[in-house]
């Protein structure tokens, strides 16, 4: 019997978003396909992709495999992928995301988010790296000139093609997000940030709400995934060794102190802080416990004064900034 | 005998903006013509105007006189002004800068940027208010559809009718800026932004030095201007009731020792620590006592230790953001 997670309304389709999902960034190769299956079995519906992560085919075989048995329907699912960075350039968005979906083994993805740094316009072909990474054959960063406008008008024609029924936009600041809407015929359904309680982005989050747009929570339990050893893409070696010097969220006295009166785990009292504020969180795990565990994290509700204790911990503490590899990447400044 | 001020080169044209200019912003209208006047007089060669400002004319009268008199020669001068939020419609662009031109009194602005927040494309009809300010005739915020990248090509095509000879953007944070560098046929020369000790903003500040961009601050004794009642337009009315809960940069006791050691004023202090790291300043002031002092500011150098000193005041303390007019006017959000 799969547990079900509450959904939120996405205000330009009035598609349902379930508000707990699955991230698959670090996501090994070896067990993906299995732990997407375990995933759909465990009640999960929705999963946070991206080419960058490496595993799209491997999840997608674990998917066929849920949709073989008959575990779930496609409509049932929300599969959540991005168009990376080295493809902004409107002619390679199509060519890359019907790749995408050919690895999904789908005909659409539910939500195609605009990644990552908004800035990022570097240019890698897919020939020489895939998943393509920020760097080119010489191993340099290479800029490269897609403006954000025809990129999004390029995201917009993979809705009109039916690739994508959403799209979305990621790191997305107040100041773009006002342009953006001054030119997008389709505005973005969701913008994808990272949040957690040492960076609360309030006024983000106010921002967002009056345009209508869902925000999704990355990075949801803070520092801790930062300080672990990781097989590829450390977000440590991107400059943010202040991540070693913050306090782990999941052992905070605070979190901790709320999680005993609920009786319920510091990961869970993390992820309600987002999603009873309706605020979508993608929470990465490959142990089926954990995987319970995330999505039976929307089956309490945290006090007032709960809330209050958490927002007190905010000091704008950032952890992902790509200004190391070239101050004009800076996606913080 | 007039003050020379250091000037430093644009990337963009190689013209010599003067490193020390005078502000125009809440120059009452009776003493602006005057004030114009003398400060050229006293060795200004800049100044930083709006047609927000309301006082364009009367700075133009002001400056006719001092060229009538022989003072300076219209090359010899280097006049900002901006395009205001209300005119971001492109077609709206050349006739009001062909009426900011006019109230100058002069053929071209050597500097014009676009004003003041990125998002800001309100719509009010200059028949209706001039200044235009915020609101619309029924005292609303209206809301425009102006995307930034159409506003920059129209102000490109004020540069190619040599009605401006450089052009620059206003509170412009590392997105936008990364953005406008992929569309920008003519690349900013210059970024206006709010800078001041406890607002140091290094990232940004680096982040325009790798793209050549040129810094100029506003604000930049900090909360100082924001505490005195003003005539007009209060930032303190902006929601920014916070200027009055930190300490005075003017009589801090870090600049203040500083101070001493240079035998210089506090706000010659403030202004050195732009200054020296090549960073534009436009200080307010009608005083003739107060022109000079601010001139001069550049005739001493502070030390490493100084400079250091005063970057520890840094604690990221913005005043103006225009969230409380609309979430979706955020400046910073």
């Amino acid at each position: 019997m799969s547990i079900k997670t509450p959904t939120v309304k996405l205000s330009t389709t009035n598609d349902e978003m379930p508000l707990v999902g699955m991230g698959m960034w670090k996501v090994p190769n070896e067990v993906c396909a299995n732990t997407v299956y375990e995933a759909i079995k465990a009640g999960f519906r929705m999963f946070d992709s991206s080419s960058d992560y490496g595993n799209e085919k491997e999840s997608g075989e674990g998917l066929r495999r849920a949709l073989d048995e008959g575990l779930v329907k496609r409509e049932e699912l929300f599969i959540v992928s991005k168009l990376w960075n080295t493809y902004k350039q409107p002619e390679q968005a199509e060519i890359q995301i019907r790749r995408q979906l050919q690895d999904w083994q789908t005909e659409y993805f539910d939500l195609l988010i605009m990644s990552i740094a908004p800035r990022m316009s570097v240019t890698v072909d897919p020939a020489v790296s895939y998943p393509p990474g920020w760097f080119n054959a010489e191993g340099k960063i290479e800029l490269d000139r897609a403006p954000l406008h025809k990129t999004w008008a390029a995201m917009e024609k993979l809705v009109s093609l039916k690739l994508a029924k959403n799209i979305g936009v990621c790191n997305f600041g107040g100041q773009l997000l006002a342009d953006l809407m001054t030119y997008a015929e389709i505005p973005p359904a969701v913008c994808q940030i990272e949040s957690h309680a040492y960076l609360r982005q309030q006024d983000l989050v106010e921002l967002c709400e009056a345009y209508g747009i869902r925000i999704m929570a990355f990075s949801t339990f803070g520092p801790a995934r930062y300080v672990l050893p990781r097989r590829r893409f450390v977000w440590l070696e991107l400059g943010v060794p202040s991540a070693t010097q913050v306090d782990s969220l999941l052992t905070h006295p605070v979190i901790t102190k709320i999680a005993e009166a609920h009786h319920v785990t510091t990961g869970q009292v993390l992820l309600r802080w987002f999603t009873q504020r309706n605020i979508v969180v993608i929470p990465k795990t490959i142990k089926p416990e954990r995987m319970v565990e995330n999505l039976k994290s929307s089956t309490f509700d945290l006090t007032e004064e709960d809330i209050e204790a958490i927002n007190g911990l905010d000091k704008g503490f950032r952890m992902g900034n790509t200004k190391v590899f070239d101050p004009r990447l800076a996606i913080y400044a």
